[in-house]
């Protein structure tokens, strides 16, 4: 299968799968008009509104471009979803930190990225991000990780147990390097403590032959499908609960963590607003309302 | 004069200026008696509080520590002030990045640190900080740069006209160059804008004898001393200004802003953040409460 074949196809999947979550996501605010909502909810359910944006790679051609998502609903008090699919070449001092890119400073990206925070503060954030990377190399990365501001063991257990099977039916020891990877990548020094109660980050599955890159296609995708699976399902059995000040309170200060680790830590993050990525994209990762009293 | 009379002065010197910042501050909310203030604000004029603290160097010996001082008030929604003496040995990678510590890592540093979040939109957020620094070299750096949500021109106006004449009095290029690398510091890239409306920054103000160490510590106290000055006449004018929803918002989205800064660009909150420094004084700057929507 020839490259661009690949990078076509990888870039479908996350339309398709962003799709997918566009509908589960909007089911869910169809069922919410019982339940608890913030002063100032809207009465109607969300619905997700879209924005294209195109790229200028630093070398002034076009560069791709990709399609925010965002929702602001009843559940959802904040949700992004990005697909984006962008090309071009890496500054040079950029360059030689990414596989392959040594000496080619070409590069292809497609991948989509999301991150939910919830009214309700029983309801887990949540963080899911895939992608498809080509340089002279090429390979697929991602994860998801559940970031709760008041734990229940029960949803991380859960959260876990899909993830563990989905990476257990694709690579012996896919949960035992993706899940410690994610407990490492996510944990933030100066607090120190995890973000949140995990699950799984993953990088450099690399693709050197075709049936390299369906394997990893698979388990991408595989990934993505667990996701759109299992976090609803703990959406619906929290987003009835009540809440108080002090649990709100206790979500707007988890997520001043959040804000915290996205702005210091967080590759992308750091990467794209130091090097001219689309900031409104990018900064969709931070919370509607956080404090640090 | 000897490098330890000038510490002991310089460190004296920061502990007169806080005291002074205390007494200003806590003079203004025992003002607010009539002025509109947020839910939730304490019914009595808010106190500073204080917390001492010891840094362990990361030679593993003792190295210092500080005070911080917080009052969370009705005209002040969230003001820290931390004063801190600390020495020690620069890690050997940040060493080769310091005037003067390229081959010897040893340091003493001694400063005032100060970032104020008022519940009054129409009143300007601030920060101000000054500080003496020793390796084999030393030199006085600092800076006061003022932050509103929403400008008023005669704020920034007396702002400027203030630090204009402090610098003038100490030197002819003062004010040009300090209020320019404000501008050049405190710009946020990925927003294409400044963080607030200026003010005045410098550092390497070197001080190879007595002369210079003694114009240097002048004209920083001169900084502090106009601080003291110029910010509770800018308070007053506006604390008692009523505000409504839509200028909390503007104030809360700004606050995003002014976190991201702290959190993506500042050298002082990465640095500390990155090695190991006192979390809770170094992310006091933060705001007590911000908006990304």
């Amino acid at each position: 299968m020839d490259t661009e074949t690949r990078k076509a196809r990888a870039s479908a999947w996350f339309r398709t799968l962003r799709d997918q979550i566009f509908t589960a996501f909007e089911a869910i605010e169809a069922e919410s008009a019982d339940i608890p909502v913030l002063p100032g909810a809207p009465a109607a359910p969300g619905r997700f509104q879209t924005r294209e944006w195109t790229r200028t790679d630093a070398t002034g051609e076009p560069g791709g471009g990709g399609t925010m998502g965002i929702m602001k609903g009843r559940v959802f008090e904040k949700v992004g979803v990005n697909i984006s699919t962008v090309h071009g070449r890496f500054p040079d001092d950029f360059a030689k930190t990414i596989p392959g890119a040594e000496d080619d400073p070409s590069f292809f990206a497609t991948g989509i990225s999301l991150v939910a925070h919830m009214a309700n503060p029983n309801v887990p954030a949540v963080h899911m991000n895939t992608r498809f990377l080509v340089t002279t190399k090429s390979w697929f990365g991602g994860g998801a990780d559940l970031n709760p501001a008041l734990p229940r063991a029960e949803d991380t257990a859960d959260f876990h147990a899909a993830f563990k099977a989905t990476c257990d039916a694709h690579g012996e020891d896919h949960w035992n390097r993706f899940s410690k990877w994610c407990e490492s990548y996510f944990f933030i020094p100066h607090r120190n403590r995890p973000r949140g109660v995990g699950g799984i980050f993953y990088d450099y599955l690399e693709c050197p032959d075709d049936a390299a890159f369906e394997a990893n296609f698979a388990f991408t995708r595989a990934v993505g499908e667990t996701f759109v699976r299992i976090f609803p399902k703990i959406v619906r059995r929290r987003m009835a609960e009540p809440w108080d000040a002090e649990a709100r309170l206790a979500l707007l200060r988890y997520r001043g963590l959040y804000a915290e680790f996205n702005l210091v830590y967080d590759r992308g993050t750091v990467f794209g607003l130091r090097t001219g990525g689309n900031t409104d994209a990018i900064l969709m990762s931070l919370p509607p309302e956080a404090r640090w009293d």
